[in-house]
């Protein structure tokens, strides 16, 4: 198969590059480099199979020349941070939405019907079901993020419908692993190397959140679009346990092996748009035979060690 | 209050600025006549309260200049017709979703604070539930014009949460009545008008669809935004009951005078992203002590009327 990559360089597409590659697949990676890392690709670049195309999503003839050719679009480049919403309102706009529509032109332009999306969670807004379903009640959006994704799901959607694609949106929990960039686990880690004895914790320390291991979330992903055919297939992907922020803060400061000082900020959200519970019903992905190998706590772990042993990403983010 | 009117110029958009001034309020209307009629506004162009502003949804500059010192935005400008997204893929996107996010964003700039929203119940795809109530199933996009209303239903919500906004999103049934200038009743009346003998009819006629009088249309929307004080409001709009493509027929051609031979094209559908049966569930509305005056049959004799007497509208629409 020819698969195209968006966001290749970044967290959770570099990680697919390389499945996409040892499964002996062709892939091209297509990257604006705003967020991503070239250090992610430093395999996939040596690879024969790789090529790399530099370009912007907001660019349609740079996605359309990308797509040209493909059996397969796995478009994962977008604003991928929820937090920062209110202070750049049309950047998930732009960069989730529009940026979808022009994948999804340039495929349709060019003959190219199959796509996989990542979604986000955050579409379900501050649901009232837990777990929550995939046909859980007509969300109400609490956040930019998750409506430019929703945003991103319609068009998805809708191209099914109106050009005959198949689709796959996978709506994500909180990923973690190795070439994690960005969330609470580089936060934290992030100050208690500054400041060892203290802890700045956004919330009251008690929202629960899910979360998944990069290398499940990547197996979900291949195994669905390997498997299913309709023309739109949805899946939530997560852990089939959460925990709260004070869970993760212990695991984190029990494997640095301090104690810091916790100061929490207050409140049931830990900013504007956040959810105070997440936790996904993933049974529909769990029915193909899919299940996460890793528990929450052995991903923040991993997540820890990557950090450790990659400092120079800390010094990359503001 | 000082109201702003998007799509002033169009259906429903008049039809409100003239119920608003009748009010007493102060009536910005906004409008760039790409399918606007500015005879629509006859009336309210001599109203000492009204002031007309020519401008496009997708310059922000002009929303915001348009916005600025308003109480209440009622966001009606749009692309309205549901049949034709998959001839013009990027249409609804810019006109329905980025045209609203214009719009808020203007209103928050210029610290502008409410607004009503004209959604559709198209946002219900091809649902299983009848009548469909606001929080049925997250639903599946089924057609473009569905999917960009979604999105921008999405950017209010997410504005309310960000930004304290109070939003009001109506999801109508397809509008009947005075001013109206495309959709079935126009087309069938078209076509009998240039041959009274045959009606080619999209689809089987067995396409089950709810409709509303315009007045009670905006009598709805006249009631919700002056009563209910949450950040995010959603209404279904429609009547309670719905009829079959056939039985508008069998009104239409009744009131005619008319027994055209039916040529059906088939299917279940009459086009890309047609649902075959909308009808949804407006008990939320009703519980405000609202209550259409007008049955579905009732506005489609009201529908015809206005067009028998304005027969330079059917002119005006290829």
């Amino acid at each position: 198969m020819k698969a195209i990559v968006t966001g290749a360089a970044g967290f959770i597409g570099s990680t697919l590059v390389d499945r996409l590659l040892a499964e002996g697949h062709d892939v091209t990676g297509f990257d604006n480099f705003s967020t991503g890392f070239r250090q992610f690709l430093e395999g996939a670049l040596v690879h024969p199979r790789f090529r790399l195309i530099e370009g912007d999503l907001l660019d349609l003839d740079a996605v359309k020349h990308a797509v040209a050719g493909a059996d397969f679009v796995f478009h994962l480049g977008a604003n991928a941070d929820v937090r920062f919403g209110p202070d750049h309102p049309r950047r998930d706009l732009d960069q989730n939405a529009i940026a979808t529509w022009n994948v999804l032109e340039a495929m349709r332009r060019t003959g190219v019907r199959r796509i996989a999306f990542s979604s986000t969670g955050s579409v379900y807004g501050e649901h009232h079901v837990f777990p929550t379903p995939e046909d859980a009640a007509f969300p109400v959006q609490t956040s930019l993020y998750g409506a430019s994704k929703l945003a991103a799901e319609g068009l998805i959607s809708a191209y099914a419908a109106a050009f005959e694609f198949r689709t796959f949106i996978f709506r994500f929990v909180s990923i973690l692993g190795e070439r994690y960039t960005h969330g609470h686990v580089f936060d934290f880690y992030r100050q208690l190397l500054a400041h060892p004895d203290r802890l700045d914790v956004l919330g009251n320390g008690h929202q629960r959140k899910s979360y998944l291991y990069v290398q499940d979330c990547v197996s979900a992903i291949l195994l669905a679009t390997s498997t299913c055919t309709a023309p739109v297939n949805i899946f939530n992907l997560g852990a089939a346990e959460y925990c709260e922020v004070n869970d993760s803060i212990g695991w984190i400061a029990g494997h640095l092996g301090l104690k810091p000082e916790l100061r929490y900020a207050g409140g049931e959200r830990g900013w504007i748009g956040d959810s105070p519970f997440i936790f996904l019903d993933c049974s529909r992905m769990r029915a193909l035979g899919w299940t996460p190998k890793l528990t929450i706590q052995q991903g923040i772990i991993r997540t820890l060690e990557f950090l450790q042993a990659n400092r120079w990403v800390l010094d990359t983010r503001k």
